[in-house]
């Protein structure tokens, strides 16, 4: 395996780094077509349009899409299937994940000015959610549960689950996690249908204010098209991780953090960045070494070779503004002082701190979310959270006095915008 | 005019209701084609493209970008050119709005377990951001302090403004806002190829983080096309407000509160609820005298006549659930008990509480913020604030002995789901 080497002193540096994290998802105009056919048909015939393309595209063979509902017995049964150890492990991550969730629960507040002017900001919980896991290989019970767990601390009433079975298989691992979560209703529905019958409701399936969870093309597309009339999460890119070491982590580690990002899938992006040029040698050593025993040995090859690098920077200072550029989804500090060091962070999606603190520890059960933004979208956007099931309503409730001078105010601004309306409207308050 | 009158009496009042709310912003498909070029270009030719486009659309007669950018001191004559009445409200709006989110700002926060782990989110602000302004009549000076302010409190180091000047000509309220504010560069550009410019960078634009403001449907589809490469704020409908009053506020106030609301635009959407049949009749005719006095007359009554309502509801509780269904951008409570009532709400942009509390107040000076979710999307979205400003990246870091427990939990669920890097990564630091 030929894994990239650069040098920031290398005089093409810049570019060469710009090259390797492009990146743009193709938007491709014949899934967004076949895609916005299915919405407008789900969201005319309900019910009827979601049967027909389940039973097509999944080879099952309902006659009512109330029996492809999954009852809460199933779901706890499936739970307590499980071997002993799993379910421990389930139970133990989810409890982990609830915990450091409810740290961010967002709360009203408000406050009253002298003359009795009370302003402030109302929070409240999103009403019904609908969680979209994805079917076959890539059904993540940890997914489940990073999902479906912020939106139950926030307080969501109602969480719905769509989980696509093709030739009616399930996955037993999930239907256990949402068991675990708490998830209220499961339906066996997926693809571009199961969203649309989530965005606008049908006979069967509620209708919920906002979709979250990963799927395919065709669910990415859905998504966006249903934006507004639903929320959506973060469109997610590959995924990646960036590594700062300081060359004194043992190099198989930091070789199997790097694997444990590009046995994802190809396009998935692992980077390590070292000021110690022999370190990086080690590093690439133990990939040959070990890529021999990964059972996941092609992805992880073609993901290293086409969209990994070894850097070697001058400084770990010169490795964190790298980073800052970066933006990663994932983020290693492998150095000394990692908290100290993480001041220097401005943007990524999650922190990894000390040797022993590895990505995967985050995936499943450190705590904190693992829906992070990938492709850069760190410099804008946050890890999945509490606060993207609640939401806020400005509280204003101005009092008699108050409105003497604030409605000369806003009259005058508003005579001057041209909003007549506007200007009278607080005039007829002024005493 | 005819303004619709309804009761929640009425067989068919859900249909009505649902009929009324109706408003899909239909997506054209030439619009979409035109700006998908537009932003292809921009990304391509950079300044050379944005200089074609302004010039031809504004017919301006610039030979470099550059030349379209607007001084600081500029901003300032701006300012010091107001009449003295004028530049003191803007002053004190920005003053109140700058005060009021201030306590929208989120801190970093962590804590450490038994065994040592640490677990918390760092919470830093987005670098650049881009504050698009139309041209034109709806260029509203309001607008830049509404949306520069809260990216100024959140910490953002460079905030770019772009603003359209059709024909050269400046609007004077929109630059001394922006001097208000402290914004940092202005040019003079619009339409998607601002957008793309702001998205991709140019040689004279720098790129930035995230695209806020309004615009036109050519702007709404640009945004919408470069979300991801940076992050956008929502894509408004138009604006509507839902009032609920008990019968004992002037009509004429009411009308007035309705008109404010229906003079924005055609499209604007005003709705009564009251439980007092008299005193919706009393609005009426309210409505039928002040709308002659009013300049923007002609929008007001298309308005009202086409997209309002005058509700009977049987109770105030009714009209709670009511409204908990509109998800309105605008409430207004103009009931005796408004802060108890409010506790009923629970989706809504900004509820204004009280008699004495107009939108309009809440529109240029109370303090929040006037960029509200509109079309129903209050179920899932918050106002325009500080925290859109900033962003949170989770920390991580785990003791070694917090790594033997979780990395058990963790080589478990990743051997369940078939990620065996994850979990050797993991197993690795176990001792």
């Amino acid at each position: 395996m030929k894994i990239r080497r650069f040098s920031t002193l290398d005089s093409d540096f810049q570019a060469n780094l710009k090259q390797l994290l492009a990146f743009e998802t193709a938007q491709d105009d014949n899934i967004d077509v076949v895609v916005a056919n299915i919405l407008k048909d789900v969201k005319r015939r309900g019910d009827e349009a979601v049967l027909e393309y389940t039973n097509r595209f999944d080879k099952t063979d309902a006659s009512q899409l109330g029996e492809l509902e999954i009852s809460q017995s199933e779901l706890v049964a499936a739970l307590e299937g499980l071997p002993a150890e799993q379910r421990a492990a389930l139970q133990a991550a989810a409890d982990r994940v609830k915990s450091y969730h409810e740290k961010q629960l967002m709360s009203s507040w408000s406050y009253t000015e002298a003359d009795g002017t009370l302003l402030g900001q109302q929070v409240t919980s999103l009403d019904r959610v609908g969680l979209y896991v994805p079917g076959g290989k890539a059904a993540y019970p940890s997914s489940v549960l990073m999902n479906a767990i912020p939106a139950k601390v926030a307080g969501v009433q109602e969480l719905i689950m769509v989980v696509p079975t093709p030739n009616g298989e399930k996955n037993q691992l999930v239907l256990a996690a949402a068991a675990v979560c708490g998830v209220d209703r499961v339906f066996c529905i997926g693809g571009a249908q199961a969203v649309g019958a989530l965005a606008y409701g049908t006979e069967t399936v509620p209708q919920v204010d906002k979709v979250v969870g990963p799927g395919n093309a065709y669910v990415a597309a859905a998504k966006r098209r249903v934006f507004g009339v639903v929320g959506i999460d973060m469109v997610a890119g590959p995924s990646e991780i960036l590594v700062i070491c300081d060359g004194k982590t043992d190099p198989d580690w930091i070789a199997m953090d790097l694997f444990s990002q590009a046995e994802h899938d190809e396009l998935a992006q692992s980077i390590l960045l070292s000021p110690d040029a022999a370190f990086l040698d080690q590093v690439a050593a133990s990939i040959q070494r070990l890529v021999e025993e990964m059972p996941r040995k092609d992805i992880i090859t073609t993901s290293l070779t086409d969209r990994g690098a070894l850097i070697h920077v001058r400084d770990l200072d010169e490795a964190a503004e790298i980073s800052n550029y970066i933006a990663p989804e994932h983020l290693e500090l492998s150095v000394e002082e990692p908290l100290a060091f993480s001041k220097k962070i401005k943007h990524a999606g999650a922190i990894f701190m000390g040797r022993d603190t590895c990505e995967a520890l985050g995936d499943y059960c450190a705590g904190p979310n693992h829906v992070l933004p990938t492709s850069r979208t760190a410099r804008f956007s946050s890890p999945l959270g509490v606060y993207d099931f609640q939401k806020r309503s400005s509280l204003i409730m101005v009092s008699s006095q108050g409105a003497q001078v604030l409605g000369k105010i806003a009259a005058t601004l508003a005579y001057g915008e041209g909003l007549q309306a506007h200007a009278r409207s607080a005039e007829y308050r002024l005493k």
